[in-house]
């Protein structure tokens, strides 16, 4: 595990070795930038050796991550990422644009892009097995997506995870962390709440809390996602001799705490700092209009996140106080993006443009897509440039969302004039 | 389309050219294969063409398939099958024995194996397009898995689907039909009205009918699976030279219609036909108690499919009248396999085990666990032989079962005291 160093804090920019610090910083409570040994990678390692491998997963890019091999094979584990990327050329074309992709995170084994980060952890604690022989149990605080992804990865290699949800979470999601054998409980209080208590529990029974915003490792698996973004744009362009290299990339990003942005941006600040990419992609971060904390620091010009009182139907990026927002700040900024919001309305109606694509998406994945058709309304895209939108998770997680973003089918009598009559 | 040959009843054994009829045999009213030119296939290709293919999808096997290469590059009609297989060596050890494996077909585009079939049948429109320039409406009557195969696979191209589905069909599962932008008409009547409504329906209006159990090419679909168990029980076992011969391989299938088996049979039947293998797998059937119309006419030691009143928790098997019936029956009777039949609490119990593994199952997926575990109860496996069950669809289609198969979470004060008081 050499080429992992340590960390960095995200404010203060105080630096750590690994065994020094778990979670965030010390002195001001910021979040951790793992640091990796770029100039050892760098030396031991070509673009080729990565493209070239068979591996279909985020396991390809192991030369690239903070763990060894977590073992596991023939589970649900090693079938993290390596999600597919699909053309939405009518959609494009409707918006007077050359290209539209979408990167589709349902496809992973959970239904979301949250098993990128719960692998790294379920990773993270195997590796330090081989060191103590205990393997801990893994805890976190979620309602949804983070939580069947830390349940399902931690059953894959039958870990134990325990699951602090509010009393209020829906039963159906409450259900899937069931099924997956997780421990749940149900904390009479706020998810807000059930954070705080996960992290005292973590450090009551020596358990290793996963929390989004709070644990470094989230977003190291969440950068495998920019890896992918980076080998599908290059086989896209073809080469760099080849290659226009005027195309803009943008990638489009639907944010609630700000740690999937946050992932991908640290990604590509990976890839620059070994030399494999000489500019990072322009990165839009998308808010729920109703759940814009981010959006609002980053348009203010300042690094100061204010909590708001969420309320919009994408529950996966619906967030009074994002966790990792002055990164997410940040990811936008430093790649020449900015931070779009859309509104309920627009997020059905984008749920129903990607379902006619064949895409379901759940809301806050949708929201990517209504991003886009923002950025092209403010004039934001080039015609000639390649947008690329990341769709989250599956619309199967939220069918009652899906409902509201299509009207009713008729009820016919079992004839052929009943079915003319509705044609 | 060289290698499509035509078709043969399944019933009647007569033959047809491959524009003489569209469905089902005109003398009997059977089922027909599809009847592809063995010789050719088996003088053009060896296994290694198509084990080297770069391909992930059901299309590394269109040199065995009776279409030509649909297109659609970059939707997710190219990202069906290839489903992954895990190994449930816990489960296993468990029940006795060395070996336990899952092919999860929740992991397909729209989290089902129907989307198989449905890849199929939108390939076949696309393929009859080149000839008469026309793209059909394609129609099927479903509740389920196979409404939103369809309705998935034919938007990713932009095709038009009609779905016809009893008016009691519940709404969440219509609305996944809806999203995906299919012409959804709810029928005021039961299943058996909205299937023969369908095909009244596209013959008046020149629909494609994909109905399951009718149109032959869903089969053809279907027999993708058993291409991709050969691959994967090739590389299990090793080279012909080395592996251990004597190594039983049982598959379990989960059975309403009887399409899926007989399609898995099929793949076996069209590799064995080339030479390819020397033997086909044993084929176990699996049905749930309350919906065992199959199961009953295997043990009566017949063909004769009579008709039952389905009610089991397992909605994607419940079947009063199995369309598939003869074929699936055969499936079992010609690999030395069996029927047997679960209980639906065998059901939930199974969703829950696997869930334990880091695999969410719907009820008809999990029913094949349960039917492995009745096959070693009744004394069918050999210690030493390899087992496979099929997981057809995503527990996410079915949130309601997979409520019903857990043990509700306690609601804690939070604070440690009220967690140190579930531990």
């Amino acid at each position: 595990m050499d080429k992992f160093e340590g960390y960095k804090c995200s404010i203060c920019g105080e630096e750590y070795l690994s065994g020094q610090v778990t979670y965030t910083c010390p002195r001001d409570g910021g979040n951790l930038d793992v640091v990796l040994n770029y100039e050892e990678i760098a030396r031991k390692y070509q673009p080729g050796d990565i493209r070239n491998r068979s591996t279909a997963s985020i396991w390809r890019y192991l030369p690239l991550l903070p763990v060894q091999d977590p073992g596991g094979e023939d589970t649900p584990l090693r079938n993290v990422g390596w999600t597919p990327v699909y053309d939405l050329k009518p959609l494009a074309h409707k918006a007077g644009l050359d290209s539209l992709w979408v990167k589709d995170e349902s496809r992973n084994p959970t239904a979301s892009f949250k098993d990128r980060a719960s692998a790294m952890i379920v990773a993270r604690t195997l590796n330090l097995a081989r060191t103590n022989s205990i393997v801990p149990t893994i805890v976190t605080a979620s309602t949804g997506n983070a939580g069947a992804a830390l349940a399902g990865m931690a059953a894959a290699v039958g870990q134990k995870a325990v699951i602090f949800a509010p009393k209020t979470a829906p039963p159906a999601k409450v259900a899937q962390l069931l099924v997956f054998g997780a421990r749940v409980l149900l904390v009479d209080g706020t998810y807000d709440d059930a954070f705080d208590l996960s992290i005292q529990a973590s450090n009551a029974f020596g358990w290793y809390c996963r929390n989004t915003g709070y644990n470094p490792f989230t977003l190291e698996g969440k950068k495998t996602a920019a890896f992918e973004i980076w080998e599908w744009y290059s086989n896209l362009i073809g080469t760099p001799e080849t290659h226009n290299r005027d195309k803009q990339l943008t990638i489009f990003v639907s944010v609630g705490d700000g740690n999937i942005i946050s992932g991908i941006h640290k990604g590509f600040k990976d890839l620059m700092a070994i030399g494999w990419i000489e500019k990072i992609p322009r990165i839009i971060g998308v808010q729920a209009e109703g759940s814009a904390a981010i959006f609002n620091t980053f348009h203010a010009e300042n690094e100061e996140i204010k909590a708001v009182s969420a309320v919009t139907i994408a529950d996966s990026i619906s967030v009074d106080f994002p966790r990792d927002g002055v990164r997410a700040v940040r990811a936008a900024r430093e790649t020449g993006g900015t931070y779009l919001k859309v509104t309920d309305q627009q997020i059905l109606d984008a749920i129903s443009e990607l379902g006619k694509c064949g895409i379901f998406a759940e809301p806050a994945g949708a929201a990517s897509y209504a991003g886009f058709l923002a950025a092209n309304r403010e004039g934001l895209l080039d015609e000639g440039g390649v947008n690329l939108v990341i769709n989250t998770g599956s619309g199967l997680k939220d069918v009652k969302a899906a409902m509201q973003s299509v009207t009713a089918a008729p009820i016919i009598e079992p004839t052929l004039d009943g079915v003319k009559k509705y044609l």
